[in-house]
């Protein structure tokens, strides 16, 4: 008898899965079963929609060069079965089968499997908020939200994103494109929390306020106000007017299918599953945004859910539930977003993250060009890298800026799946020529701080903790070693001006006993001012990471 | 007493090594010498300055700032005392000093060292070629070849470039956008060669075309023609008419100095070195352009002559030379080059080298948009993944087209650094976004590709093999599986149009006996076709490596 393979969820996972199963047992039966009428879409794609960047949302669903993905698509071409308007409601794991409910109360029917695949997804997570159900207050998840949305962006009304994450931020540039008067709301005290520490973050901030998006952090939504449609949103710290309101406040496994038929939840509320995309039902696997993974770098289980992901786990269940033997190892937590001309990613773990798993760490800000500086159009882009202290081993890269920081990320995270440390990086052979990189990239720079931290050579303090020290006073030399056109340019209130060339010869002015941090405008020149006064025995000499730039 | 460091060669290796031992032994006293006036200079530059994108030859003696990097700066920011205009012509090993004759005939004299470091670099390759010494035949290298060539690029007027690789094509290039008549002649096969496979190298010499730069590939050059000036270059192919002519034809390193000492010189003509950068003298070390290196991918010495490489050696032999202890494990032979608006790069062995190598490879070729197909900008590349088969460990890629390559390219040299396999390297987690890629990144497609070969799920065929197949009347059927449209814009004579979508019904039609070749724009749905033939048990099915996209 054929392997019937039925497959619940039809969007990135599940089409992947059920694609791959196909063709890796042609003979099998592939069923693909969706609750929803659009299958295969990329809604990745939707900000893009919305703010008119892609005209239709055709194009999120379909192949590059323009067919569309429907069920007759996965039929003619995939050879797969697909059912949409169809939600499974029950898994019968004793006699294989799956209780399944059209749409708008046609009757159950069931679907006997030998292997079954969930890719049943994520859910946007939506906290009970007072009158939450007034027309107008939107998630975006699915093509309808997205056909909403754009419906409701109207030039010169206004718009409240609840959320300062990846889909937030993405709204928020849509909805300023359309035209619209746009406030994010985020509770926690920065933008980008699971993404970027705060000061990476806060350079995310700050683009986003000169593209005139309002932002209000450490600010929680408690409700809504307004008849019918809503016109205000009430939080912790005040009204906030609003026409529209859009909830991006994360998302949650949808496991309950899975929970209800006695497969193993883990302890991140998504369904377990092995390295083989197996549930604790051996004939059943899962893939996507419905299922945990594992953390690369910590070993620890997470949840962690990413169209990119959901794509490579859905080709592994796809192989295994088709009789074939394949692996996923894991996530490093990767991710990416641009928000009007800032590009903002990480790999890894953050310091705030690897500092909150036990880790003693040493951390780099190093924002330099993205490219050979006398390149035309080379534009800045900072760097913040994380290593053990012990080991050397890098554990995370941040890169925030207008220039090409997806490169950087995505070496790094090629390096830290495996084990890089500080020293390998360093040495990595990237790409030169001048119109993609300096002749040692931005990695290898960072790498090559992070070395000098390590071994004591570097003495870094954060922009943040100088900030700190300048508020309460404290007793140190703030030292601005940049040319005195950089410095009337912009500059520190309280550092003092000596420019490095002429640092070796105005020793003598300085106090010997006294603290001195030196900065320039990335601290190159900081760091080369800290070397100079401590080959002069100058003994509590530091730089400032990241100079002017990354200063709050 | 102090330690005394002494540098030859003050540019990308010697001023690295130079600014590196004094930072990591401030005791130390570091000397920097040169033949040349200029010192410091990115040489990577000098296209850009002749095409006049660099407007000022200076910026490429600056810093980011913008400050000037010469002697006087060394002195004051880096502590370095440089000696310009001074050549070293001899070492006594025994006595620990170097020769040195100033210019202009001045008297020679002698300097001891501790430590010393060779950063001599290397010189264009010279092959006697008939009136080498007429007025317009120059080189590229140093910032007077720059100027000169600047002055000589005049517009209407004729350039010939003998050499077509990576500072060939730039400066083919250059001239072109200074309104130049360019030829590039290469006495090779292809362009490229020692960078790219053929078919990815006749993808950048298409786009070369295209801008109207003639090329002569096969072509050896004899010598030149012309009374005082050049009038013609001289080829086995005929005559080049040339007002100016360019000669590329790579590098040698310049190891006399340090052979006429006695030290080792490895089988590559380049001074031998151990990854601390040190020589057969244990007092004596060299970086960058003079020395040889280890390729990480086959663990056999090699010459490399690279900016990048030249930097991080620099650095190694830097910190050595003044005490400290670091290595440099070897490099991938990485290479980039922008040629009008292609990229074009690789990182690891090409095909031809890994098989030259000895090892039993399989290959890749997919082309596709390098971001979301739906994203505006999206623009094609094409990658060439290699293999080797019984381990499945990458051996290297190679990325061309218009859209982001360096990337891919970036990514690939870390994981191969690593020994990544081809699995490894579809699991990579790779920030994916709409701006940056498609949820499955190009590298994890090549990846899934390569992975699919190497287990015999797919049977590709190379697009030279098939066009070998057609021009000797070989009896196949070649099936294209695009839409009638695509069919028409553009195809292959010869080939039989059944669209995928139908070809499950039209299975019938097709002959079982005979050996069938699907192809598509990229082989995606060629692939498709192999295996939708093969359920229905035709059993000689292959698709098209990289479909129309690569056809030569
Ligand atoms: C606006 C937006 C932007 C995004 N941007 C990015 C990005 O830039 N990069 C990135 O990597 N990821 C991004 N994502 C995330 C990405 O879209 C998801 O990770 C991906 O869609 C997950 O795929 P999935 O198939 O696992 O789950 P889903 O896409 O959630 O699909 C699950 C499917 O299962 C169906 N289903 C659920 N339960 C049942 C049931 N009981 N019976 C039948 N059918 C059921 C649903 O109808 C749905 O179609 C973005 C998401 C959004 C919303
Ligand atoms: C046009 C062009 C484009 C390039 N593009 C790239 C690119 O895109 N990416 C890349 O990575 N690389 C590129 N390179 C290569 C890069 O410039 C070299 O790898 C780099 O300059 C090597 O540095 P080096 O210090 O080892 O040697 P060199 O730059 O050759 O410097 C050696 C120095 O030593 C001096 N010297 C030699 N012998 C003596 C002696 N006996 N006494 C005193 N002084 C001596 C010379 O005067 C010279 O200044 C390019 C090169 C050129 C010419
Ligand atoms: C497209 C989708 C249905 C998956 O179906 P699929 O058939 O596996 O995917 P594709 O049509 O891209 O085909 C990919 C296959 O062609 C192969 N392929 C791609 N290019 C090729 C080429 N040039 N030559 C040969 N094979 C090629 C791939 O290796 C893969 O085969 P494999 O899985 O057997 O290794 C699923 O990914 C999907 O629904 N995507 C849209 C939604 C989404 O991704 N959302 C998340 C982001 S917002
Ligand atoms: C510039 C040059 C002289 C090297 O001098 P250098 O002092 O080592 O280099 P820089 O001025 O860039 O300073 C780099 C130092 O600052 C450190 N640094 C850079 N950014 C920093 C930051 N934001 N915070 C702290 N330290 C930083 C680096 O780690 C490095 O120190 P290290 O070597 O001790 O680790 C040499 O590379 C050169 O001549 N380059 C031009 C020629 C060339 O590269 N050609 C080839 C390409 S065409
Ligand atoms: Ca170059
Ligand atoms: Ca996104």
């Amino acid at each position: 008898m054929k392997l019937r393979v039925v497959v619940i969820g039809a969007n990135a996972a599940g089409a992947k899965a059920a694609a791959k199963a196909k063709r890796m047992n042609p003979h099998a039966e592939v069923t693909l079963i969706d609750r929803g009428n659009f299958i295969s879409y990329g809604a990745c794609g939707i900000p893009y929609f919305v703010s008119d960047t892609v005209a239709d949302v055709k194009e999120l669903m379909s192949t590059p060069v323009g067919v569309i993905r429907d069920a007759n698509f996965f039929k003619k071409v995939k050879g797969v079965d697909v059912i949409t308007g169809t939600e499974a409601i029950g898994i019968d794991r004793q006699t294989k089968t799956v209780q399944l409910l059209g749409n708008e109360g046609s009757k159950s029917f069931s679907l006997e499997y030998d292997r079954l695949v969930l890719a049943t997804g994520s859910s946007p997570t939506l906290p009970p908020l007072k009158n939450r159900e007034l027309v107008n207050i939107l998630t975006v998840k699915a093509i309808e939200d997205a056909e909403l949305l754009k419906e409701q962006a109207v030039a010169g009304k206004a718009a409240c994103i609840v959320g300062g994450g990846l889909i937030g931020l993405e709204t928020a540039e849509a909805l300023k494109k359309k035209g619209m008067k746009v406030t994010v709301v985020e509770m926690r005290d920065q933008l980008l929390p699971g993404v970027l520490d705060p000061e990476m973050a806060s350079l995310v901030e700050k683009h986003i306020r000169q593209n005139d998006v309002e932002v209000m952090t450490s600010c929680r939504v408690i409700g809504f106000d307004g008849t019918l449609e809503v016109r205000k949103v009430l939080t912790e710290r005040g009204e906030v007017p609003a026409d529209l309101v859009v909830l991006a406040p994360g998302v949650t496994p949808n496991a309950k299918l899975a929970a209800e038929a006695g497969l193993e939840i883990g302890a991140t509320g998504a369904i377990a599953v092995d390295a083989r995309m197996r549930t604790s039902d051996p004939a059943i696997y899962a893939c996507g945004d419905c299922c945990e993974t594992t953390h690369l770098v910590t070993g620890r289980k997470t949840y962690f859910p990413l169209g990119s992901t959901a794509n490579k786990q859905g080709r592994v269940a796809g192989i295994n539930a088709a009789g074939g033997d394949a692996t996923f190892a894991g996530i490093l937590g990767t991710s990416i977003v641009r928000v009007f001309s800032i590009n903002a990613g990480r790999t890894g773990l953050t310091e705030t993250e690897a500092r909150a798993q036990g880790y003693d760490i040493e951390a780099v800000l190093s924002p330099a060009p993205d490219r050979a500086h006398f390149f035309p159009g080379a534009k800045p882009i900072a760097l913040k890298l994380v290593a053990e202290r012990s080991t050397g081993r890098v554990l995370g890269l941040q890169a925030v800026g207008e220039g090409a920081v997806d490169k950087r990320v995505d070496a790094a995270a090629a390096a830290i799946t495996f084990g890089a440390t500080a020293d390998q990086l360093s040495h990595l052979d990237l790409a030169y020529a001048p119109p993609y990189s300096a002749a040692m990239d931005n990695l290898i720079v960072a790498a090559d701080i992070l070395k000098n931290k390590l071994a004591g050579h570097a003495k870094g303090i954060s922009p943040r903790k100088v900030k700190q020290m300048l508020d309460e006073g404290d007793d140190f030399i703030l030292l601005d070693v940049r040319s005195p056109a950089e410095h009337a340019e912009v500059g520190i209130e309280g550092a003092t001006l000596v420019p490095l060339g002429i640092l070796r010869e105005k020793l003598e002015g300085l106090p010997r006993g006294r603290e001195i941090v030196a900065f320039c405008k990335v601290s190159l020149r900081g760091y080369e001012a800290q070397k100079i006064l401590e080959a002069a025995g100058f003994e509590n000499a530091k730089f400032m990471d990241g100079g002017i730039m990354t200063w709050p």
